[in-house]
């Protein structure tokens, strides 16, 4: 019997969901009501790249050596330092006659749940991969549960720049949603993938004063070009003080885009009283903010980052497609 | 120049605040706008007693050896791998001219800010706690600064029950905040300390059905004789499909006070879509809970547990004076 959640592919330990496991049962045979992707590219969740590549200095090869090791060893790609894993897009291969998420062989999708849960096998060696990016070119198979997401590529944009927005579709949708008209938001982290959508979307949800916080000059530049804040300071998002200067008057919400640690504390400053957090960094620690609010005597409400909000794919590939400043930022990244 | 959040006791790393920073200077000389206590009684954090009891075998002498070495090096009691704390009582024994604190020398308090971000000093080394409880007796001094918490012990309450409430005493503030009247809440840990309070708050809020889940036969039968719950289940809070079978019908608001790691997986499953989680549990992944929900495609809530919600000490004391049951766990536990 197949488990919705995948329960029937942990190999160990014993009893975990997939996202928890140590090992996944990565077979190609899909069972009733699973389906069975193609792959055709990876990409790494940011704070998982920079991991590796701090820890191997920029080497692409042992970069690329250590990917393989993980996916062969844990039949999934999740960094084992940071926990977290990224996305992937590929061609549908085969769909059980069971399977709920009506998908039809052939269709070009990304997966919007994360690698950390979804059974991955390689089989070129990722020959294809220097190593050095997030986005990873790569032939082998992934799985799908009954209880996964995946979208539909679009006709209309490059799949490399709907796999980019696709793997941050939650943050947009999700700052929609605690943002309410009139509130003044700040994010952090305001010309990166999340953040430059999260700026959008607040935007879109009727928020008053924007600031986009970023730390260097060169993305300020961007940030400013791009029109998406009403006002961008450069900041190190990891000093408390500086980053609450940088924001200036306390805001109604706080938007954590950036993926490094130890942000939380300048977060909870730079959030007015009553006000709300909402952390998307992967490299969030629960214990620092939680203590960090209470050390500061800070009356925020903290939100760990959902990626799953009902109808955030479209949400965010709309936001893309209408937001001028939004579309620029990403296809500088993708050097297109 | 002081900083009302302590940024001058920082000795290292420069920049962050005092509850990031690796050494805090203790002296006991105060700034204008600070705050000496005679420390009496430290009360460690459950995470944090449990880490260190358990990578010791349970041996008190090296359990006081490495709580003394980390206060003598950090000049704070923060637990170098949960990062947590706790929190303390003593007596207030300098009030700097500029305090906003508004309390006198003599007044008996316990400090409601976390003992990662104060600092400390122990002068008797320790040599009337032997090791085996989160409670440790102690001499020495500890520093508040302009923007602490600290409640003045209440006469009417044993100060030994009044430090246990008070450590936890974010967790009820902010489950009534969060509780709607009618709603069905799960309170995984419902016999322990912050447990009882939420279950209790819980149903002052005005909670529908109320489930607690705990890990024992005995801690259920405690929670049955308590009466805090409408329906009391016992599970295993790793074991992500055994919680959610617990629970039964999906609830709208899971509390998770059980300080374990991998609880985040089972809690999402037990939330209907559209609920909220709160996690109190200083032993929460950021990660797994962002992911996990994710991969279960579950549009959940997730809060991260702030031990700050104002008026938090005289809600959670009220209940202990005027709910029978919480009272009764919690000199169960102290035994009085």
């Amino acid at each position: 019997m197949s488990s919705p959640v995948g329960l029937h592919r942990v190999l160990a330990p014993a009893g975990v969901l997939p996202q928890a496991a140590q090992r996944l049962d990565a077979r190609s045979e899909i069972s009733a009501d699973e389906v069975r992707i193609a792959v055709e590219r990876l990409n790494l969740d940011a704070a998982s790249f920079r991991q590796l590549a701090q820890k191997h200095g920029g080497d692409g090869d042992r970069v690329r050596a250590e990917v393989l090791d993980i996916i062969g060893t844990r039949g999934k790609m999740q960094n084992p330092v940071t926990g977290s894993g990224g996305m992937l897009i590929g061609t549908v291969d085969e769909v059980g006659p069971d399977s709920p998420l009506g998908l039809t062989k052939g269709d070009r999708v990304a997966t919007l749940v994360s690698l950390t849960l979804t059974p991955l096998a390689v089989t070129d060696g990722l020959v294809g991969w220097d190593g050095r990016s997030e986005q990873v070119p790569c032939v082998g198979h992934a799985i799908l549960f009954a209880r996964s997401v995946a979208a539909v590529l679009p006709d209309d944009l490059d799949p490399r720049l709907a796999l980019a927005v696709l793997d941050v579709c939650g943050a947009p949708a999700l700052t929609a949603r605690v943002v309410r008209p009139g509130a003044s938001v700040a994010v952090v982290g305001g010309a990166g993938k999340s953040g430059s959508l999260s700026l959008a979307a607040a935007r879109r949800a009727g928020a008053g004063r924007t600031v986009g916080v970023v730390p260097t000059q060169a993305e300020a530049a961007l940030l400013r070009g791009a029109g998406l804040a009403d006002h961008v300071a450069v900041a190190d998002a990891r000093d408390p003080v500086a980053l609450a200067a940088a924001v200036g008057e306390p805001v109604d919400v706080t938007v954590v885009c950036v993926d490094v640690p130890g942000c939380e504390h300048g977060a909870i400053l730079a959030t007015a009283d009553g006000g709300t957090v909402v952390f998307f960094s992967m490299a969030t620690s629960f214990a620092a903010a939680a203590l960090g609010a209470e050390g500061l005597a800070a009356d925020v409400t903290m939100l760990v980052g959902n990626g799953y909000v009902p109808g955030h794919a479209e949400y965010a590939l709309g936001l893309v497609r209408e937001v001028p400043g939004v579309r620029k930022l990403f296809e500088g990244r993708l050097t297109l």
